[in-house]
């Protein structure tokens, strides 16, 4: 019944069982021995639920999903057992029955808020204790084929609404009624609502149209061109700005299939493009184009932003590049999969390698205040040989 | 300029003023001697701005706000100082040379990841410290004239919303295709862009719309009509379910102006209403026309709560009263502001009188499986001598 609304699309078995095993590899590695997990998205990702409860993950026993609302339809999402729980003490009860509470406890130090820590600490019972998130992102950054169909569904989803954002950005429209539209489309074809950013403070609009001088403005968020927003309370997004002749339309999107975050911009133009815009546009199709002449699998990331960064500065563009003044960002990319902000992360200071099924948003921008800005971003999937684009929609600057 | 897109309606600093007194208060009665504050919407009630940084609050000195990022933003914000900084060194050398950093720190830390505590403790280097969460809420509870106005705003999109449902509820269309329609009506017009909710894993949809069982089935979030959602990762809001004869649709919409919520839910139906929809239908319009004739400042929560209790059982509905098994929520209300589980929660446990300028939604609602759902939510303002409802938009099912 609930597959037929669409709200019941499993992950599989198997796939949970690689993912838990993924993390109990790490764990063993960093001698912890059973990880209490709270944060919903990382329930999901191991548990294939995220129902209210906690997920524990023992090194040497089957994992406990313990739920305390939600349970019927926890037992609809997860193909693994669900023990039905009434409260945090008889979490206790049945882990020290197992005898599970012993050694290091793995938490999720960079989510937990302390209250929430100070009360497991003391109602779970567990001394010693690590923070379990940096492994479960790496875990979590390998995407499986399963999770590689869910993110082109996703793109799909993205591609939709880029190609119906022909239809919707004209002269005189606000970025609001552009943003409006284009999330309305989305959403109608099953959207899953919101994007999630991990961390306290992270939050992100599913789209962000600049239509010139909003384009240019820093704030808060982490990212190069973040709109102004209608109100200092969430200083980020579309705003009352309208699109004007030759100013170039950024449009950021994520789809969002079954959790699956993807991440691109399109510039669309009403009339001739601004001569002071050309140059900059080129150059991020440029970056584009060079990154997957030699982006695959073993690629280090601080090359891929050091390569990128030498193309803007030969242009002359490198004050624009990425941002401007205290709104420069240090990444190009960063990865994608249930959250905007996994792993891997582009920038010039964290070497890492790429790995086959990491899944990243590559997006070469220039901001140029007063005017505004331009920019492109698409996702790639990192195969053995090379990188693969999510969709298949171009990249061409939209003129209308 | 960013006045004229609609980005920068900042809040008076008589209003900064008094709300830092008010937590200073608080925090001299408590043994607090400095707050150091780190949540985005906790900044933005005490400082004006939310852009990247710290707000710290001596007890006996100036607040320091304290920017990294967006400074040029925060600087338009804020009618108080801001203090531009790189890194929290600076910070702390700062708080050194002022001789803040001594005696008892104050950190939201039912909020703040264990991770960043550490870091903040370690850099900063404070050595007592207690959650100064509740302080903060209780004198967010209370709402300035300015803030009624821009809920009074809020409520008035939020209005505007559930007006042109009228012309979008109709047989045959799906959850999502409402949805989709109305939450663009509310962002052309200014919506904000999303809702916050305080806590770990508190998510919340702008709209969600149940057309049929989907308002049945019981999911985690703390509501008792919640929606399964399109996907296990996201299991809350609308879904494919299409809009069927004599079967009501509720819509529960958050309007958000300037980051205040508002949060009502109304009640369609197309055609008759099947006869098991109509006593619970009737009951919840009671309950609310009941609390009117004796809501008022000095009202005790938990009286509301049971009086309203009685009412469901009356009518012989109380196992489908606030929800329905595992689903049932303890609450038959909760404050409304910046975030959308603030102070007062209208509970049986927990006694508070309410007091004049608190902001509550109030919301009977009726969960019939398998039918479906049926309900009211209105929100109210607390005078001295009466409930003041914030739209003065009809409760009325509407027939379509």
């Amino acid at each position: 019944m609930l597959r037929k609304v669409g709200a019941f699309d499993p992950v599989p078995r198997d796939d949970l069982l690689e993912r838990i095993n993924g993390l109990r590899r790490l764990m063993a590695n960093a001698g912890i021995d059973f990880a209490l997990l709270i944060q919903n998205v990382d329930c999901f990702y191991f548990a294939g639920t995220m129902q209210k409860g906690m997920l524990v993950v023992p090194l040497d026993q089957d994992p406990l999903i313990f739920v305390e609302k939600g349970t019927e339809r926890a037992l609809m999402e997860t193909p693994l057992t669900v023990t039905p729980v009434k409260n945090d003490k008889e979490i206790k009860k049945i882990l020290i029955d197992r005898d599970i509470l012993k050694g290091m406890a793995g938490l999720e130090l960079d989510v937990v808020p302390v209250s929430m820590f100070d009360r497991l600490k003391r109602v779970i019972g567990f001394d010693r204790y690590a923070d379990v998130s940096e492994l479960i992102r790496e875990v979590r950054a390998i995407k499986s084929p399963f999770e590689l169909v869910q993110i082109h569904k996703s793109g799909e989803m993205l591609a939709h609404v880029f190609a119906k954002a022909r239809d919707v950005v004209r002269e005189g429209k606000t970025e609001l009624e552009i943003d409006a539209a284009l999330v309305a489309e989305g959403r109608k074809v099953g959207h899953q609502g919101f994007l999630r950013m991990r961390g306290i403070n992270q939050e992100m609009m599913t789209m962000t149209v600049q239509a010139g001088y909003t384009g240019a403005i820093s704030t808060m968020l982490d990212g190069p061109i973040t709109g102004v927003g209608v109100t200092p309370a969430i200083p980020q997004g579309s705003s009352f700005k309208k699109v004007e002749r030759g100013i170039p339309v950024t449009i950021d999107y994520g789809g969002g299939y079954n959790g699956y975050i993807t991440d691109e911009t399109r510039s669309f133009v009403v009339g001739e493009l601004q001569e002071v815009f050309r140059k900059p546009y080129e150059t991020a199709r440029l970056i584009i184009e060079d990154v997957m002449t030699y982006g695959k699998a073993g690629t280090d990331c601080t090359e891929i932003f050091s390569r990128s960064y030498k193309i803007a500065k030969k242009a002359g563009l490198e004050e624009y590049f990425l941002g401007h003044g205290d709104g420069k960002v240090a990444f190009i990319g960063h990865g994608l999969g249930l959250e905007i902000n996994e792993l891997p992360v582009l920038t010039a200071r964290h070497s890492r390698a790429l790995k086959e099924g990491m899944v990243f948003a590559f997006e070469p921008k220039f901001v140029l205040p007063p005017y505004g800005a331009i920019g492109i971003e698409v996702d790639f999937i990192v195969r053995e040989n090379r990188l693969e684009r999510v969709t298949k929609n171009s990249i061409d600057i939209v003129q209308l």
